[in-house]
């Protein structure tokens, strides 16, 4: 595909010649209210850049891989766990996924959250928290709260 | 260097430890009041995500190189040079800047203009126009135009 050199930004957070698309596949990793929208996905980048939209109470798939994620919030609300901890975001503030570390994006904040998503073109599949994970996870009293959708007090 | 997880934004397109530098060495490529500021530089990622921000009637170098630009206004408005055209931006537009393809930019709306830059971490040295290279994109009126700074009307 030739990516025109300008694409405008027509409607908030959308964007001419860019499609809306499901964030994953039905029926495989859980998953709430969220679109993907790939912005640049070019053979002479050795990146893609995604923007992610969480809808309110939405959230993205528990995961984590080998691969590392930079993060750009551009619009709305919400918190993500990184790894151990949990961490409120908002417009312009940085997120680093480091490689094999488990992290969520949730919209817990009564507005959408969206966000840019730099990642390698090159990259392994995303792994599932089986049982012990989940256990391990869960021993933090925030992240168990996180991952129960609590809103934040 | 490790990077937290959370970086916040902390006063308009500023971040939490992440310093603000100079576009370029002294002395060495034209550019006028342009500021850098390195966002994601991380081994584990094959590109870099870097904010420049043009001041008012400021100007980035007018360069190519072998490798590519993803670029996503964030700030103000301008316009940029991508090969023989000129298009005006504004936030969150999208610019791709190819392979071997002249580019500037220009906060030439009386604002400056500030955007996100994606770009491999391996890359070539930018190569700079010779005055053949000047004569063949001043043959263009608007491009001349927007290279001698003038405002669009």
């Amino acid at each position: 595909m030739t990516t025109r050199p300008l694409r405008r930004h027509v409607t908030p957070l959308r964007w001419q010649e860019v499609d809306v698309l499901a964030y994953k596949e039905e029926g495989g990793a859980p998953f709430r209210a969220v679109s993907r929208q790939v912005l640049f996905d070019d053979a002479a980048l050795a990146c893609q850049l995604r923007y992610f939209e969480v809808g309110p109470g939405g959230h993205t798939t528990l995961e984590r891989h080998e691969h590392a994620h930079a993060v750009v919030i551009q619009h709305g609300a919400g918190r993500c766990l990184v790894g151990a901890a949990v961490y409120r975001v908002q417009p312009y503030d940085l997120v680093h996924i480091p490689p094999r570390t488990w992290h969520q994006f949730r919209a817990d904040d009564g507005q959408p959250l969206g966000f840019l998503c730099m990642v390698n073109a090159q990259r392994d599949r995303p792994q599932l928290p089986d049982a012990a994970d989940l256990a391990r996870l869960r021993a933090e009293p925030g992240v168990a709260a996180f991952l129960d959708g609590e809103t934040p007090s």
